[in-house]
């Protein structure tokens, strides 16, 4: 049995980090990752980075649709999602080498097999071949990610009714696409399809787009897609899917019409991967799905870890990312600094893009102002709409303690804001801050200047 | 003769932000804006705004042309610059409507004319209409911005050798263009004429493009020109041109060879605004053609103040405005604030982009760190170049002091180092902040977390 310091099961961003950096501290480490992935979990094979790719062709499509707006002439073919999916099997070639170079460089073992705990030190790794291996870990993490939640009355059939995974490989271009869940996985598909000329209509239960988000942000977000033709329901709950002639018939709940459309993505979350580890043989308990864990990343058993989706929460790549570092850091250097997410930036990369950081509620002793849409010559030269820019203060100290931005550009602006979150900066000093001229970064130290 | 507590002589961005401020704080306020331009000066009539959206549709027009990168198929017809001009003159207007309401708001008398000292209190406006008014300030503030310098061998024809302003207008693509002049202006109509399908060759007479920048950068940002099909000659003097037969004969000095092009852009830099304001009237000094004013804006004569191009320096936009606030705040509350521009961002919107912010240069105390391609999967699925990021720190306090990104959203990302320098942040501040996935904003954390 190979026997190392450290053990972490699952090769995502999260468990890489984790990894990676504990090996640079000097501890022996194995990384278990399943055989059907490269290394980089979710996010680089079916999440992040392949809708990042359609979605930047989709972009491209798009503009090209409305060149005449830019005193443009262009011919735009259909798209061939067959030729789309091509180019992002080439990015994602490119970024696993790019993975593999870092792996490389790095003296991790790697074990390419499905892990499962045998005891609270002892991982049994199956080999796609069949085969096994046992390895020891001193210290074990727990780095599994998670997968799309299915609907008990909507299995996924990868043809009709699909998860975000399978619409990822889908090639084949639906006339009527319907979504269901309005968090940021259902706004990009809903981006994606409505830019390629699928209809679109997206469903949420809840009352807002983004339902985690500030509800006025949500809205202005369900205008923006309404501007553009999309179909957005909210506060609406699908009571069943039917598949019948090649095409799915929809019942949404208390209204009495149905849609029929093509197909249907379900998009309503993501749950932690802990089915099939053998948590019971270590001793790690879970709650509602998720691996417990305090504010050290600590399970129930003292030296079993967890991060990630795996532990719930924001389940995005670069929260796993940081605390993967972080868990690297306390379990080499012996420190016990507390896991601290108020200022990780969340983001939906849609038309228009959305990001927030921080706080988005307006509690006790803190304050929001709203500017739904900023005067900004950018937006007039690009041809976008204008920005929606919330900011979030404390009361008494002003400083910024939350914003959420809808606007060309948002993902990449929220980052100002990210940095004053983390770091507690005030109105005054985010706003003596010179913005260059024409961006739509200006719109931030607008909003900072009018705060009421 | 009418009397204000404050002349403004010239709406650009510093004189109107001024000029409205003051008078929003009680002052009575007259502002003065020659009558070929509409306020908001060379930034909205001939500079920032009529390049940017240009530049917009040179931008979907590369892409476009780049479409089978991204799995797309698209005919592009050739562009036509007349069509191109009258979209820009669409948004013109638009953002001249956006300003007028914001003048209509504010209660500013303004005069129609050419201003014109005839004493340290009294300016004399021309009317276009040939008469003549004469208005009192108690205070006067000089806010006339600059023009094109031209070369005394190379006089503007506006046909074959052109000021920026002039080629603004030009709506006749050069099948050669030759740019004399590699700063912000000159490479952002060398990525303008080159998208549009001219062949480009942009002349620096000094070592390295974007002269005031960081040489690494320059060198970076011509490497990246050049890689694009663009010849750039640094280091280049031109002796002189000759226009015979519609075309331009262009003799480099100490270089045998001349080249012959259709069309020369002169954008050697601009200059103050000073002649025939008769400055002498009032008793205003000037300094090597630019008003002199010490740290308060102040000039020579105590109750005449100058702000933004007409004082030389940043020549920016965003710096005026800048300007134009601190002085408004310092005139109506008698406060002496001292001008500091140490943070003010510094961009080029040419492709790529280029943004820079605080010091450029590693002096005593300060070092550099230059990742010249960060790798970021971003980079990868939008299929450009991976960013070139250099950071400046102070070395005792690792405090942030400078950076430049050469980067897809450079002129956005820079926000985030405007914050950290202005606000004295250390690497380990801006280095424990989260970055969302995949953003091309994670760039600059990865330069920070590399910093050695």
């Amino acid at each position: 049995m190979k026997t190392f310091d450290v053990v972490v099961i699952g090769g995502g961003p999260g468990g890489m980090t984790a990894g990676m950096m504990l090996n640079q501290m000097g501890k022996t480490v194995a990384l278990i990752q399943e055989s059907q992935d490269s290394f980089g979990g979710v996010c680089l094979n079916r999440g992040c980075m392949p809708t990042k790719s359609l979605l930047k062709a989709a972009k491209i499509h798009r503009d090209a649709k409305q060149a005449y707006k830019y005193g443009l002439d262009l011919q735009v073919a259909p798209v061939d999602l067959k030729r789309l999916r091509a180019v992002t099997d080439e990015d994602l070639n490119t970024l696993r080498m790019m993975i593999q170079g870092m792996m490389g460089s790095a003296q991790v073992a790697t074990f390419r097999g499905k892990g499962c705990f045998q005891s609270a030190h002892e991982i049994l790794v199956s080999n796609p071949d069949g085969s096994t291996e046992l390895v020891r870990g001193g210290q074990i993490i727990i780095a599994t990610g998670s997968e799309s939640v299915e609907l008990p009355f909507a299995p996924f059939d990868g043809q009709h009714i699909l998860s975000s995974d399978q619409m990822l490989s889908n090639t084949d271009l639906p006339k009527k696409l319907l979504i269901i869940g309005g968090g940021a996985i259902g706004c990009e598909f809903a981006t994606l399809y409505h830019s390629f000329g699928s209809a679109v209509v997206l469903v949420e239960a809840l009352e807002t787009l983004l339902p985690r988000e500030d509800q006025e942000a949500g809205k202005a977000l369900q205008a923006a897609f309404e501007n553009q033709g999309l179909e957005v329901k909210t506060g609406t709950m699908i009571e069943h899917l039917t598949v019948e002639n090649g095409q799915v018939k929809v019942k949404y709940k208390d209204i009495d019409a149905t849609v029929t459309v093509d197909k249907v993505l379900v998009g309503v979350g993501r749950k932690p991967n802990v089915a099939g580890l053998n948590l019971e043989a270590a001793g790690v308990k879970t709650e509602r799905g998720a691996v417990s864990v305090n504010q050290f990343m600590q399970t129930s058993v003292p030296h079993i870890y967890a991060l990630g989706d795996a532990i719930g929460g924001l389940m995005l790549a670069h929260a796993a990312e940081k605390e993967g570092q972080l868990l690297a850091m306390n379990m080499a250097q012996g420190t016990n600094i507390p896991l601290e997410e108020s200022a990780v930036p969340r983001v939906a990369f849609s038309y228009p893009e959305v990001a927030a950081v921080g706080v988005s509620n307006a509690t006790a002793g803190i304050r929001s102002f709203t500017m739904p849409e900023v005067p900004n010559g950018r937006s007039v030269v690009d041809k976008v709409t204008p920005a929606f820019v919330k900011l979030f203060i404390e009361e008494e100290t002003t400083v910024i303690v939350g914003a959420i931005i809808i606007s060309e550009a948002a993902t990449e602006m929220i980052h100002e804001m990210a940095l004053a979150v983390e770091n507690r900066l005030t109105l005054g000093q985010v706003g003596k801050t010179v913005h260059a001229h024409p961006t739509h970064s200006t719109s931030v130290v607008k909003a900072v200047h009018h705060f009421n």
